[in-house]
């Protein structure tokens, strides 16, 4: 049985423990809240994933060095925007261990990925360091339904081990050793769900969410090659199978907060009626900072800029996308 | 104004007969049934989209010679499996035109695209077919809803004729050489949705759903691709764009006829209640034979043929799609 530890006790990373215990680990679980963490020892998580029985198999704790203790993967899965700061206190616990980013963002003034900043603040050789990416909507994983995912590792052994322990009868890790595409593809894709929601709630139908998908998908495909990733990740679950399962559902948080600024209501307004900023509010800052360093054009990325930063009408998003002129669809 | 002959008043048909008069056309179209041309001649089409009012600009008639003469553009959208039969006596009527397929099948014994039959039958150079395929449900069309789509033709010039018909406010086609490419994407999307419907049907999640889809991509873009294809296309509106939209989109008959499956009745109970058969039920068999000729694995759409023609049980079929090994993503 192998010792996992999982910092982070949100709706990912709960479900991700689960899966772990689901898969025979004995899974220590960090939480920041002594009420969170007293609720997981119980087996439930009522803030993040009311109604739900967690499998045995999880402890929590908050202290650091004891779920870290005799762990040989730690996961990492605490909001991308405060993983510096928290890394810098776990740094020395990290050791020679495996350390697995869950983690969706990239981070705002840097415009590093997640896998950037544990490499950079916690000194983790990049070997060392997976991603795990696909379309894995958290609340239908703890309710066992079944899904694939990939985990990204440069070492392929590495990457090998990670799957095996997440491997159970409904989930389905595919190894890769494209980090960068992975994380491409689970960071781009909030933005992108956050358009598309946006064409919902303004009352478009599924051509017009689809042509932005689509759309949606060709410049994180632009984006991610210009970082180095391979398109056939993009072509995969982590690209457009994670970007297809969040604008579909009416789980995705992204998707859901598009939708209600496409209705009318400011980012302000949202964030006060759902108690949470979507992780593409977040980013789409940063992901745009990174695209214009690279000199790739994202429209969508954009234009949800403006939206969530410059007061800009969802309305004129949706007709500048639609009208933007291209004659051959591959130029 | 051009004159532009549309064959078959179906609602996809109708709906583009309908983009192709707002874009300022004269638009001649033919149907079998004298009481479906009488209502098109008044401005509707109740048998297959109740309650639209079509656009001035439309007549129709049951005589294709009456249709034809003076069109510069024939647009076919016919059953796919009566075309050859339907061709055979069009045929002198095409003459030097440019003739374009809104058809979305494979000919049934021979596996032949619509494309290759327009060419066989009618004699008509391949430089002066097109093919029109995108994210394009026809009850969203007539209701004027954005949309974009590709229209492949060898020829650039001949493609931007058709481009430039059927360009309007709120249908944006994008010009391709790649026919082969939206033709398998067209249809092989309409046996995926018949997958992701039956996993709906079943009660499988979004995450499951994402999966099929991210899968149906991939054995669609391998089969594109042995026939000639250009991988691009399948990672655009042709492509990943049409078959998003199917398999999301309630109106989509092939992932409604999937739903009906996955709930346990049979194909012939669904098609007792929805008194039509859906594209993919019967394209499945000329697909997956086409894939055999070329050597390339479909396990989905071979698992939707045993389903269709087997008596092969939908929830059988989700499961040895899910547990199918594969360890690394894009082996």
């Amino acid at each position: 049985m192998s010792h996992i530890a999982v910092f982070g006790a949100g709706s990912w990373g709960t479900a991700f423990a689960s899966i772990l215990a689901d898969g025979g680990n004995d899974v220590r679980v960090w939480g920041r809240r002594p009420e969170l963490v007293e609720q997981l020892n119980r087996g439930v998580n009522d803030d993040y994933l009311p109604g739900v029985q967690l499998p045995d198999g999880i402890s929590a704790s908050t202290d650091p060095a004891e779920v870290t203790e005799g762990a040989e993967i730690v996961i990492l899965s605490v909001p991308s925007q405060s993983l510096r700061t928290n890394l810098t206190e776990w740094a020395p616990l990290l050791g020679d261990k495996i350390v697995v980013s869950l983690m969706k963002g990239i981070e705002l003034g840097t415009t590093k990925r997640m896998s950037e900043v544990i490499h950079e603040v916690a000194g983790v050789p990049a070997e060392r360091i997976g991603v795990v990416s696909g379309p894995n909507l958290a609340r239908e994983i703890v309710q066992r339904q079944p899904a694939a995912t990939v985990v990204a590792c440069p070492d392929v052994s590495a990457a090998d081990r990670v799957a095996a322990a997440c491997s159970t009868s409904y989930f389905r890790p595919y190894t890769s050793q494209d980090v960068v595409g992975a994380e491409l593809g689970g960071a781009v894709k909030n933005v992108i769900a956050l358009a598309v929601g946006m064409a919902a709630g303004l009352g478009f139908g599924d051509n017009t969410k689809a042509t932005l998908i689509t759309r949606g998908l060709a410049e994180t495909t632009r984006l991610a090659m210009a970082l180095g990733a391979d398109p056939r990740t993009m072509a995969g679950l982590a690209g457009v199978g994670d970007l297809i399962a969040t604008c579909m559902s009416p789980l995705s948080r992204n998707h859901s907060f598009g939708v209600k600024l496409g209705e009318g209501l400011s980012v302000a307004q949202v964030t006060e009626v759902t108690k949470q900023t979507a992780e593409g509010v977040k980013s789409c800052a940063s992901i745009l900072d990174l695209a214009r360093a690279h000199g790739v054009d994202v429209p969508i990325t954009e234009m949800v800029n403006r939206v969530v930063h410059e007061d800009f009408a969802p309305a004129d998003m949706v007709e500048v996308l639609l009208a933007r002129a291209r004659k051959h669809e591959t130029e």
